[in-house]
């Protein structure tokens, strides 16, 4: 059967109240779908993008040969079966790829934004989900499936709309940022605020897609050093040296550093700077406990089947935190929930990567 | 007794042949004394820093209040006792504490090097100390104590030097810088040379000292982090967020974003940028082995006693390089070596924070 990918935006006139106390309005939410939705609307799966995801997490766009994110998840006969499930993916509140993010024409105005967007939490993120499935009559989902800060608005998806998801499976998570991942941002943070191409943020959109930001580059590097492991940079570089340079020139460098540069400098020509400030912001603020007493009290709201999945190098959001949360879990007296921590040396890019040692997880929390 | 702490200066007008083929000349080597050296000068013990380290390990100047890098391990009654070892630490070739580095004026013009400044290598510092003891009249020393590239240093002295010293003890360190290390430099490297105060390298010392360069900082952010680790960053600041910022500001504050920003910063002004980017590339293309056909022949040479002392959460060199040091060590049929782990959570800091978990160790090596 086909994917039958189908890309949408949804405007919204009606005030979004944000967990600031600040208003987003009007606002669009840009999402994706995959296969039908039945009759009675019960195969629906919500799959929930990290930092730099978007709305487009599966198959292959006409004019381009770069696949959704979990391409290798998401579709006919794999893990997240199209054939039997319909899925969507919305683009974030505040990112860049179609929802309203910072770069968004501020109303009346045709300017961006900027600055004067509001800081989104990921609970804003997921509220604003919830009000697009309100809008397309999806009032209960099968699962909602997330890694990283995926996981994350899968996690407060629980929390906050306790009936609404039969199953939450978040992956490569945490139950709140920990220092070595804010650090990790503030680096990527500095780097794009201290480059003088940035303009404080009044930058020409266009401008700076062809000039390769150099902060956002540099911001890029250290956010990729974060998602991978000691272990898969030694398998993939090693010491190799590019053939082409001396060894005892300054600027001679190794594959790894030519990688880095590569990556970091291709990133500014698809990713927003400012956005990256906000996400990250978002991704750093997130706190299951916010809004409670503790987070065991928060986890005591749950209703829906929870399933954890960490990798056991994850240098980003370590394998004890979501171990953390399946023992509060346990603490609260929490029946369905199910932990499994995946071995691998990927690090925490592992959750878009090695599918093959997750997928039969994901496939048997959706038919368990 | 007293530390007898002295500091001198020499200068050597010989040239210095370096690995790269180019030559240095002349150069000054700046370097720090503690203890007193006994008649037999049978007592030498020598220190090697780190990449931001300086001749300055113990003691405190008289117009200043902080001690030396290693002040809780070299003095009187300490691990490497001064009433009993004479101490000699030397700032290495190519660093900005007073030895020639990239920013020395360059004979007979009275303008820095710049980029003219040679590549430097650990081996080209080592032999530049091994120059300087000889003018000292030194032909033998009881030991070389180093952590980090110090422990490099270490390495390198066994195995180009073997008859010179008795013991080596490398902490923290490696016998080839690996990608994920050299990765982090990556991102320092490009920080600063994308700073457009930087001038690529024709700034004013004097003037960047004030300006409190961002791209040293943000560099200086990304090494921190790469020296510390999850446990000791959770332990320091947790998910404290400054009293006086509001958590929905997009510029308000974590404690740690706080501390990195106020560590980068300071950094700017005692560390000099474009000696950064040579110490980095020292540590880049550090590899014990080049120069042989296998590191096992390298490892062959080595006729001091080796100690070998990793800490257990290293992230930047992780224990198991030190536990494959001491495996090839083993194959090549060497009897004189002891590898030991030490349980830490402190991430490479450890070897110049958790002393007391290793001074004994030390001690022990010192007098074996």
């Amino acid at each position: 059967m086909s994917l039958n990918l189908q890309t949408h935006t949804e405007h919204f006139t009606n005030p979004l109240y944000l967990e600031s106390g600040r208003i987003l309005e009007p606002y669009d939410i840009t999402y994706e779908t995959y296969g039908t939705l039945n009759e009675d609307k019960s195969n629906v799966v919500v799959v929930c993008h990290a930092l730099t995801g978007s709305h487009h997490a599966a198959g292959t766009y006409e004019d381009d040969n770069k696949p959704g994110w979990w391409n290798g998840l998401i579709g006919s006969k794999k893990a997240i079966d199209t054939d039997e499930y319909f899925v969507i993916c919305a683009n974030v509140i505040g990112s860049c790829f179609g929802s309203t993010g910072p770069m968004s024409p501020m109303h009346p105005h045709q300017q961006p934004y900027r600055y004067k967007f509001p800081v989104i939490t990921v609970k804003d993120m997921v509220k604003a989900q919830r009000i697009l499935f309100d809008r397309l009559d999806i009032h209960h989902v099968h699962a909602i499936v997330g890694g990283s800060m995926g996981g994350m608005q899968a996690l407060q998806f629980a929390v906050h709309y306790p009936k609404f998801a039969t199953k939450i499976i978040a992956l490569a998570t945490t139950y709140a940022t920990q220092p070595w991942a804010i650090a990790f941002n503030k680096v990527a943070q500095e780097a794009i605020l201290k480059d003088p191409d940035f303009k404080q943020g009044y930058y020409d959109p266009d401008v700076i897609k062809e000039q390769s930001l150099s902060g956002m580059a540099i911001g890029r590097m250290a956010g990729h050093l974060s998602f991978l492991s000691h272990e898969s940079m030694q398998r993939k570089f090693g010491r190799e040296y590019k053939s082409t340079d001396g060894l005892y020139e300054l600027f001679g460098k190794f594959q790894v550093e030519s990688y880095l540069e590569y990556n970091g400098y291709n990133f500014t020509k698809w990713f927003d700077p400012l956005t990256y400030l906000y996400i990250t912001k978002a991704i750093n603020i997130f706190d299951l406990a916010r809004g409670f007493d503790s987070l065991q009290e928060a986890l005591q709201k749950v209703q829906s089947e929870i399933y954890l999945i960490s990798f056991s190098n994850d240098l980003l959001f370590r394998n004890y935190e979501m171990k953390e949360l399946d023992n509060l879990l346990n603490e609260v007296g929490n029946k369905n929930h199910k932990y499994i921590d995946i071995k691998s040396d990927y690090g925490h890019d592992a959750f878009l990567v090695e599918l093959d040692k997750f997928d039969n997880h994901i496939k048997e929390a959706l038919h368990g």
